[in-house]
């Protein structure tokens, strides 16, 4: 893998510089919290701390990549400056004004590398795939059991400490974002935060979790009932939201736009009036962050591409009474998509 | 609690406008993943998307700040100059490129918020004290249940995750940063990530973990022998960096310099020859971010002010062998500091 020469040849400059952890981790596979990369036609250059140093030397000694120690920015950049760079690609929009103040200073003439990011990062390699599927395979295991952990009165806030605790024992680095449990009414809020409400007989459980491997994310959303509900509204919705996910992972080609994707789960809703229940959009592209490129919404013109990995999870929610979401992270390859997950989506009254 | 007035009279400009996500749950009290708080001499407005409006007009019933709904920042712009705002403070050093490039289309002057909430934030009002007393009280009550929890052949990762796990039972919102579980030699690198590094007796355990309440962060380190050492240097030098970490919390008065709270501890240090070991700083504020002004550094110039909450954290790291760091969260009151911590500082062999 080398990522450098993959992004480098696709920018129109000199020499790129990158300082944002997860491009870094990107550019380099290394995890570290402070660090420039710097790439050139010539060379590419780590330059971090002395608390990363000896780490990042062993784990690139057989990359195209070396290793430096920096003190501060301007010793990167008086570096560069050295090297008679004039054109210099950083990503524009994770610039802080601050930052561009002191790229003036140098006087160097300015690239965005973010387009460039944007498009490596989305098609992902073989060794990525397989941590994100490592990454599916700890969020499922860890989701059987808590399936088990649930009992009658305990909090959402336990239950997602629960979930996440499992993904650990089962050998996630971290969680890939702040963990969703919904109770009760609770499922009608998209992104609810988890707080102090107890589980009752006859309420719904959304849960929306996933966790890192190799710093590689995964993403998955399973909605269940606690005992059954009253009057058969939810299973009836349930089916058709089931159908919607299941029309979309079915139905996605290579080539398709983002909002054509979207449209195999929003339209078969529309033939039962309830988009105007699904607020948000069918997926995001995941990797290294749990929202990259591509866009799978109504409005999207990203283009589909194999190997590209994404969420797909279609959901309904009824303001004040109840919501569901099914989601899968799924990959492209050979022209269609395929799941990394294996928990059945029938719906479970537990 | 006004906060948008406390932060809004010290700023040379005609109305502000902030956008993050701290800055803007520090005005409004209310935790919210998109929006805008815009306030001039006549009026505060929360601008946000319709997912948030309705909790947030509920909490904000009573407060000066009214809610409105925005589609975009462009939308909050349009609003802004049709106010015939000239001189707009933002929070600068949070600015991107992008975001400074739209500002700079509505021919707004710029003015530069950050100082006046960095000041503001710094100095706790009770109400704020009091959610920082409750997630030290959720972290110490947790880490009880920690020690008791540990067993030999346990990775970091799930001693980790059990952590995380008991401050959510306990009634913790979430974590306030990426809990530390360190064993044997890896508790020489002051910032190391769990990984499935095994417990074996004899090893030294170091863990650096917090939460939050009510939006609110506590922070805390303890290191413990799991069974006893070899040779006692790890008990000699557990001594000296208690120590450090009892001079400093008992000299620490208000007027001081950082620099001089950081000596507190770094001159003790030095009269046993280990400063160079302490390869960080005595401290950091703590509040809404578990990172704050002000710095209790050895270069810092940061007053020290009643109100002020921070970290005293003295740390001694041998590479390659072991590491000890001992930190309380504690706040400045009638010119001395207070811990918020309960817990028992003598070297634990468990």
């Amino acid at each position: 893998m080398d990522n450098t020469k993959k992004v480098f040849r696709e920018i129109k400059a000199d020499a790129m510089l990158t300082s944002s952890s997860d491009l870094r981790r990107y550019l380099t596979g290394f995890p570290s919290s402070f660090g420039f990369v710097y790439t050139d036609f010539q060379e590419s250059i780590f330059f971090t701390d002395p608390r990363y140093a000896e780490g990042a030397r062993n784990a690139l000694k057989n990359e195209f990549i070396s290793v430096e120690i920096a003190k501060s920015e301007e010793s990167v950049l008086e570096y560069i400056k050295s090297k008679k760079v004039k054109r210099l690609a950083v990503p524009m929009e994770r610039l802080t004004v601050p930052e561009a103040q002191l790229l003036k200073k140098f006087r160097f003439k300015l690239a965005d590398s973010m387009p460039a990011f944007t498009e490596a990062m989305a098609v992902k390699t073989e060794e990525e795939l397989a941590l994100i599927r490592r990454a599916c395979e700890i969020a499922e295991a860890a989701y059987a059991d808590f399936l088990g952990y649930l009992k009658e009165g305990m909090t959402e806030s336990e239950a997602a400490g629960y979930l996440e605790f499992a993904m650990r024992k089962k050998g996630a680095e971290d969680r890939s974002f702040e963990t969703i449990v919904a109770f009760g009414k609770n499922t009608s809020v998209p992104h609810h935060s988890p707080d102090e409400t107890k589980l009752k007989k006859g309420m719904p459980v959304l849960a929306d979790f996933g966790c890192k491997s190799g710093g590689y994310c995964s993403d998955m959303t399973r909605t269940v009932l606690f005992g059954k509900s009253e009057d058969g509204e939810f299973e009836e919705v349930y089916g058709e939201v089931l159908a919607a996910h299941r029309n979309a992972l079915e139905g996605i080609r290579e080539g398709m736009h983002g909002r054509e994707a979207d449209a195999l789960a929003r339209d078969l809703l529309k033939k039962k009036g309830l988009d105007k229940f699904f607020t948000h959009s069918l997926g995001h592209g995941i990797g290294i962050n749990i929202h990259e490129f591509p866009r799978l919404s109504a409005s999207s013109d990203d283009i589909l591409k194999n190997g590209m990995v994404f969420s797909v999870e279609p959901g309904v929610y009824f303001e004040g009474k109840f919501g569901i979401r099914i989601e899968d992270s799924v990959y492209l390859k050979d022209g269609v998509a395929a799941s990394f997950m294996k928990t059945d989506k029938k719906l479970i009254v537990i």
